[in-house]
């Protein structure tokens, strides 16, 4: 598996617009057994991938050393690293009845991408919001302006619920999951309808951000950062518009541009471009 | 709480040397329980906790909506949400049972720092390396250029473990613990000694990549981006020191300065700095 691939996207530079290829990064689900058993999910970069399970088990210490595993195979295609070990560390079965959620960006929801998340994320139909890429600019300065801490101490990640006039919430966390999930309760709390808004984000669009964009139910995110590829995945099949690397007046359309209103005729060649959903 | 603390740290700017006070990030856990079970430990800014704890579990389908919550109290001192609630998801016993790591930064161990981390985590004894600002610098750049990914898609966080002469292992992830631990198991496999080297990183040092560096048996983390207050203060009983955004050439020391080589008289008054441990 590759730990980027190349993809068409569409680039705007002021007031240029223009299909070009990007690389993205990949994202790669795989689960660790220990002595058979289920252990953990990790997503991740697809190198070094049974380097990275020995470093996490030593640094759990579920292994005291690199001794203590009998053997270790990566069944690459499948998503699987077999542990085999001798000695189980007593707090195996502790950790694997604790469930916890990092500040960064929840755990993994790969898991629940095949299961749970499936039966929860909901298919964007129809275009209930369409922006410009003046838009974008905007909405994106005019939440980094409000993300007054992030300023200041450069250490958490902004959200922002908008719409065309301006933004009209903006959360601030350490964790990317939770800046998100505190718009989302808010909105709950107080019956506001999402579906017609826009979701401004400071972090990287991981395929776990987007689900839970999906979750939400919302239709357009933005991002300053990079998307990755599986993120990109999702967002096709669940209908959200996506835009990344929002920066002074350059970003890139990932997918979905039919949200985003664009002159007509100066996109070129007009087939390579993916059909309109509506 | 408050969202961030002020604390004394050493800036350096070019040749200029100075104390000054910065805003650093704080890190807040919260354990969330529904019906008096304890669900999850989320790691977050502590503010509008209540609508985080709404939205997330409204986004993983524990509730269907606000009216499913009969009652939601947040005890903040304690580090407690409760929730009561009639419906209970079928998935939340099978959600329980799963542990899922995220390809951003892992699960929170702040469940382990009072437990597990507790002896986990060891204490830097003594000076095994020391380095200078300008390898600061150096080591920055050196790792940042071997970082071809990065530049193409942005999209991924970079870790190298480096001697003073240079990078000697760089490795790069989606998830932030995962290019640590990609590290940690190379040298596990090979044999290599952590101890009197420097790990340089590209992302935010959370109290989940202070206690990495820890467990990996560090004493010396280096920056691009900001640290947070637990971490700090995790940093300081675990002897370990951080610079951080390291920048051209700005950088600031956060704890553990006698590992950093600073002309002895640019600080005044000297009353003010910590003593140091050897």
């Amino acid at each position: 598996m590759e730990r980027a691939v190349v993809r068409d996207i569409i680039r705007v530079e002021g007031n240029q617009i223009k299909e070009v290829k990007d690389t993205v990064v990949t994202e790669y689900a795989v689960t660790v057994k220990i002595n058979e058993q289920e252990f953990v999910t990790m997503v991740c970069t697809p190198e070094y991938v049974e380097d990275m399970v020995i470093g996490y088990l030593a640094s759990e210490r579920i292994i005291r050393n690199y001794d203590d595993i009998e053997e270790i195979w990566h069944q690459e295609k499948e998503g699987f690293v077999h542990v085999k070990t001798k000695r189980v560390n007593p707090y195996f079965q502790q950790i694997q009845n604790k469930r916890y959620i990092t500040s960064c960006c929840g755990m993994s929801r790969q898991g629940f991408v095949f299961a749970n998340d499936a039966l929860v994320a909901k298919t964007m139909e129809g275009i209930h919001v369409r922006i410009t890429t003046d838009d974008c600019f905007r909405l994106m300065r005019d939440m980094q302006d409000l993300a007054e801490i992030f300023k200041q101490t450069g250490g958490v990640h902004n959200a922002a619920l908008c719409d065309t006039n301006g933004v009209l919430l903006s959360r601030m966390d350490i964790g990317r999951h939770n800046a998100l999930d505190k718009i989302y309760g808010y909105c709950l709390k107080n019956n506001i309808s999402i579906q017609d808004k826009i979701i401004v984000f400071s972090g990287r669009i991981s395929s776990e951000i987007l689900l839970k964009v999906s979750k939400i139910g919302c239709e357009i995110v933005l991002s300053k950062s990079a998307p990755t590829e599986l993120a990109l995945q999702l967002a096709e099949q669940l209908g959200i518009t996506t835009v990344g690397f929002i920066r002074q007046n350059t970003l890139n359309i990932y997918t979905h541009k039919e949200r985003i209103h664009l002159p007509p005729n100066e996109l070129e060649p007009p087939e390579t471009i993916t059909p309109r959903r509506n």
